[in-house]
């Protein structure tokens, strides 16, 4: 960064935005953390949602491209400008090399040496072209600076043909065809088709312009073989296509490109490339747009460590869906549009709802973009990437989504058509189930359950049900109380597939396959997969135990509270529990509704304390979009979401104060006393809530609503506090006996 | 700690050894790095090898203490004097514990805060008595300091019926009776005679005296019920037994009590507890202890995080054995004695090894106490705890032990005496074949293998097969080419079990069982257990690659370099390895023998970075006597020996320097050249060994015996550097074709 001299350092620097003062969030960002073992966070630039993520993509063992992008070893391919975070197997669209010496577009990869990576700004040394790459980027563009150190004839070349996971597999990437239009010597823009990837889409468009700051000396295409001066190209099917930018041979030259991106037309690109900044003042905008978006959560004490594991899980869940307002080029409206919900399933849990607690009007805009993608396309999403719907995992679980915002009174939301959207969802068997609603809805409908004429027939009949527990909410808060109640009853429907004989590992009561007429199938004892199998990604132990709305119902189906305590005990000492995927997110804080939250405690601090790390291997499994940090800074909090009720379990903080905005002036603190700088006072031994006392270990949302204290009192041993009043559940009874009249 | 005023602070300090200074290795020790998930770290006070063990044992959920003794939550039971370090199930004796207010000797559990730990010091307050408890230890007497902070009675209790692990389990420790002495008003011995544990020894007796530095009001024997003043007192079997030193009521008070241990007599304890010195500076002598003994190892560079890391490694290495020379109650000798051997399974491979290169004399002294064990005994030891032998557990590990002593020139041991105790280990069937020496033999002198007539038919036979292997090294140096060829010969005898037809995954050829008559018998397909089984922890796919001996076999025997490759990547992306166990500890680094010494360091890395962090989930399994610390001690140095043999394979180091004192004034300094503070560049592009090329990706103890400077040259991309020339195996030819003439 240059700074002009006679200037005072420091408020330049905090005007620029790129040397963050102590204290400040965005300097605890750490992007390396959960890149490698599966991880696969995001490294490279990028402002918060933003379409555009630029970021390398690393050379795998056989040449081709990782499915994540990112690899903490081997040679950088390029810079492409779509990338997901803590998902595999689409994007990596457009990508931009450097080269110096003599040119040969297929061998362009490069070790690289000093690397690092901020919010907003990637940087490192490509030794093989000896050039020194800078990336950072808006929402619509990234923004590239290339020195090139030794004095050889310098290349600037962008691959159209080419991104994550090419290759012929049912989830990997096609590339269709596309084109390249050398403007002038100072601006190529053109467009790729691809299609595939993990969620299966059709044909997406990526359209592109990369301006650079000078005129190079020749441009080129390129089709294969040499490049040809001056020449567009369109190609069909999967040809090579590029072009390459010359320049001279001067040591320490600088070359800026700005790529706008679009999904509409090459017009937007090119608007959209022209609209954004020089690499500084961009660079100095998205810190400050990072630095906005983490400061909702402030936190006091803690290690560092601890502190850059919480704002980079933060960052994390700040990566997806991405705001494509204004660029959906299959509809038009008012609405937010965001694409890359990657997916639901996993977010649904505990993402949304922090999103909802601390960034309430970007989670309203996406709840009103799930609306608006059920008005356009008839159908609310599960996953959804590169403008198509798909796919479905477990159940339909925008449901819950609606239901959490709902609940929680997030506002400036349609809720009427919502409840049309997930009564469709819960009503009506779509075309492909394997893209948007729900399958084996006949089986579901007619049985109470989905027999083993489907696939993912355990896992959709306990997510369905929790869905249509979703449903009654939002019915019921809409006046509808005769779907509440009717969905209210399909709540308990997960019970069906209930077999109380099956014994394993001294357990009794499971989830068991039912044939089409009734019987028992036979257990479903091995994971086998993921797709097509009785369950989604989990085995008999989680799901087993996917009921939210109605733990109580849970536990007397596992007799009683201490056979609950031994079932969950068995569960984890068994190795039967996998922090690393989403469907056992809730599981260790389940002993709350068995009167021992102090067990929940103790479960909690073990995974979050040998699963989460400020490492690169740091995230336990794939980030899923976020899913993953978002369980972990809700427990490093102090407590947790159940998804889709207003309620939240009180866990064990990791920081002595923690300050939550949750907009419009209210703040909810968190104060964690007598807590030292280990785990050892990790059992609440009493609390308060906003000065009186709490002793429950869970509060609603309308208790926090308009901010306040929760303050608890930490110690070393385990007490009685907040085990005489298990959070809600179902069979509780009266949850919907008391509906607002319709219309009310 | 109290400084005289007038005193300058500094040196005072520096004195005492209480406060290290910055960069000072005894500041980067976190003791409580892996005492959760099963690592069981040692927490307490100790010095190095030290006989005393002193430190917290804690409640567990059912009021049994655990058998680690530390647990991070829960309710200190008392501050016990014997322990191991990262196993389970033995030890706890003689448990002290302060009191205040009314006593019950039955009920003095109490929550703790303000905990903290490092060498040779252990601090915490407990909150029930509202005492302030500091233990320190030397190496045959811990000296507790308790500053009781409230205005109630005082007492300073001990119980000699309690321990960890006591409970009727066939690994469970028993209390077999004791004595208790009150011998004056500050002062009370006695006696405990315990059972048991893990390697289901026989008696062992635990004497103790207690000196306080002042006179209490009472002293009074317990044996239920009341405390009794004045009466000594004696039990047999399991009653309750204990003492209790009563105090004033004083708000503020100090007691402070050495309490000397001994396995001989009361008379030794009562000496041990006299000969240690007063509280701090005992604490001040511990300090200077651990700094003498973490000195060998010092690092440039790394994160704050890899300095604690490696150093906590460093300490957790010498905690075990325990050094009792002048202890051993069972024979009398001029010979070092070291007792918890706990195991040398677990301690062979990396732990071994590296103390005979950091700790030469300690290594000798300790085969020393090897082979007088085989003088008295009869048996070199496995297993080795409470004075006696046991268990086993793979093979007869200590014939690796001496071999790695003897071919890295270890000077001043028995080598003759020691060759009669490894050829009685490979020719002799012991009585008791769980205790000492190798099970199965009769089958495996006679079929070379064993057979499904004995249990872990799989893993002794090739433990036994490189046992020999080492038997054979040693012979061969000793000048008994015979014996050396015989050995070479029975060192291939791993081969016996190996089915060519058998394939799982994709991989061809495995170890299975044969039937006496040498039939193939059904394949060990699933691991059941640990005991009796075909395998001791762990399966096919580990016990498979267990030939150190011939790895070039195992390649031809796996379809040639790339068959071992994919091998192996089947083997770690099918998640069929194992960090938390130490039979897997070579397999990251096979590669190595293919000619991909990056693929070994990107398994390396990835195991390092994600299984060993520097928290309290930070050791992937039991310590095991620093066994598991001791692996990632080399990997973080760079280099990992092949344990029996003269070489090192070279990995890639954590630190861009880092010089390791071998004694005697020799150093060997390894320079990570262009390393960042990341694992980018991990890849060796090229290396120099004492300013010569080393194009290998090994080395020799030879080549660095005399101290050296080992250059490496980093990259992030992959190198041809070390794929061309493989370390050394059997097969190779020649390695015993030079044996020196006989006695020569």
């Amino acid at each position: 960064m240059r700074i002009a001299r006679g200037f005072a350092l420091l408020p330049v620097l905090a005007l620029l935005g790129a040397a963050p003062a102590p204290g400040d969030a965005v300097a605890e960002v750490d992007p390396f953390i959960g890149v490698d073992w599966g991880g696969g966070a995001f490294v490279g630039a990028a402002v918060p949602f933003g379409m555009v993520k630029l970021g390398p993509d690393m050379e795998s063992f056989d040449g081709v491209p990782t499915k994540f992008g990112y690899r903490s070893a081997g040679r950088i391919l390029g810079f492409s400008h779509t990338h997901l975070s803590g998902a595999a197997g689409k994007y990596g669209n457009i990508r931009v090399m450097p080269a110096s010496g003599p040119l040969d577009m297929t061998d362009l990869a490069s070790p690289r040496s000093a690397e690092s990576d901020a919010p907003g700004y990637y940087t490192s040394k490509l030794t093989r072209p000896d050039v020194r790459a800078e990336l950072t980027a808006d929402a619509r563009a990234g923004v590239h600076r290339y020195t090139f150190l030794s004095a050889r004839p310098a290349h600037l070349t962008v691959r159209i043909d080419q991104m994550l996971s090419k290759s012929p597999g049912p989830e990997d990437q096609r590339f269709l065809g596309g084109s390249v239009h050398l403007a002038s010597r100072h601006e190529i823009d053109g467009m790729g088709r691809y299609a595939g990837g993990w969620n299966m889409g059709g044909e997406y468009r990526v359209y592109f312009a990369l301006v650079t700051d000078r005129d190079a000396s020749g441009v080129r295409s390129w089709t294969g073989g040499a490049p040809s001066a001056g020449k567009d190209v369109t190609v069909s099917g999967d040809h090579p296509l590029g072009a390459v930018l010359d320049f001279g041979a001067h040591a320490g030259q600088t070359v800026t490109a700005r790529v706008g991106l679009s999904f509409v037309s090459i017009h937007q690109a090119r608007h959209n490339a022209l609209a954004a900044a020089g690499f500084d003042a961009t660079r100095a905008a998205a810190t400050a747009r990072w630095r906005r978006a983490l400061a909702p959560i402030t936190v006091d004490g803690g290690t560092p460590a601890q502190r850059r594991e919480l704002y980079t899980a933060l960052y994390h869940v700040m990566l997806l869906p991405t705001d494509r307002t204004g660029e959906n080029p299959n509809w038009q409206s008012g609405e937010p549009y965001y694409d890359d919900y990657y997916t639901l399933w996993d977010t649904f849990r505990s993402q949304w709802p922090l999103l909802t607690l601390i960034a309430p009007d970007r989670s309203r805009d996406m709840v009103r973009s799930l609306i608006d993608i059920y008005r356009h396309d008839g159908w609310l999403p599960d996953g959804r990437s590169g403008n198509i719907n798909g796919r479905t995992q477990g159940g339909s679980n925008a449901d819950v989504v609606i239901a959490d915002a709902f609940v929680k009174g997030l506002r400036g939301i349609d809720y009427r058509t919502a409840l049309q959207a997930v009564l469709k969802d819960a009503t009506v068997s779509p075309e492909n189930p394997q893209k948007e609603g729900r399958g084996g809805l006949p089986d579901y409908l007619g049985k109470g359950y989905i027999s083993t004429r489907y696939e993912r027939a355990g896992s959709r009949t306990v997510e369905y049900a929790y869905d249509d527990y979703a449903i009654a909410e939002l019915a019921c808060g809409l006046g509808r109380d005769d779907l509440a109640r009717a969905f209210a009853k399909r709540a308990g429907n997960w019970a069906n597939l209930w077999d109380r004989s099956l014994s394993v590992e001294g357990v009794s009561g499971f989830l068991r396959p039912r044939n089409p007429d009734g019987s028992w199938a036979a257990p479903y004892l091995v994971e086998r997969g993921t797709w097509p199998d009785f369950m989604y990604e989990a085995d008999i132990w989680t799901y087993s135990l996917y009921a939210p709305q109605d733990v109580a119902r849970l536990i007397g189906l596992s007799g009683g509270k201490a056979g609950f305590i031994k079932r969950l005990d068995t569960l984890f000492d068994h190795g039967h529990f996998d922090m690393g995927n989403e469907p056992g997110f809730l599981i260790p804080m389940l002993y709350h509704w068995a009167g021992r939250p102090d067990l929940s405690v103790d479960r909690i601090i073990a995974y979050r304390e040998r699963d989460f790390t400020d490492r690169r291997a740091g995230i336990p499994g794939n980030d899923d979009a976020g899913a993953m940090s978002s369980w972990l800074i809700f427990q490093m909090l102090g407590f947790y979401p159940v998804a889709g009720q207003d309620v939240y379990l009180i866990g064990s903080p990791v920081f002595p104060r923690s300050t939550i905005d949750l907009g419009e002036g209210k703040r909810l603190t968190i104060l964690a006393e007598g807590l030292g700088s280990d785990t050892t006072a990790r059992y609440v031994q009493s609390a308060e809530l906003n000065g009186k006392p709490l002793d429950r270990a869970w509060f609603r949302q309308s208790e926090i609503a308009d901010g306040g204290t929760l303050r608890l009192h930490m110690g070393s041993a385990p007490s009685t506090w907040g085990t005489a009043t298990p959070p809600p559940s179902l069979s509780d009874g009266a949850q919907f006996d008391h509906c607002p009249s319709a219309d009310g």
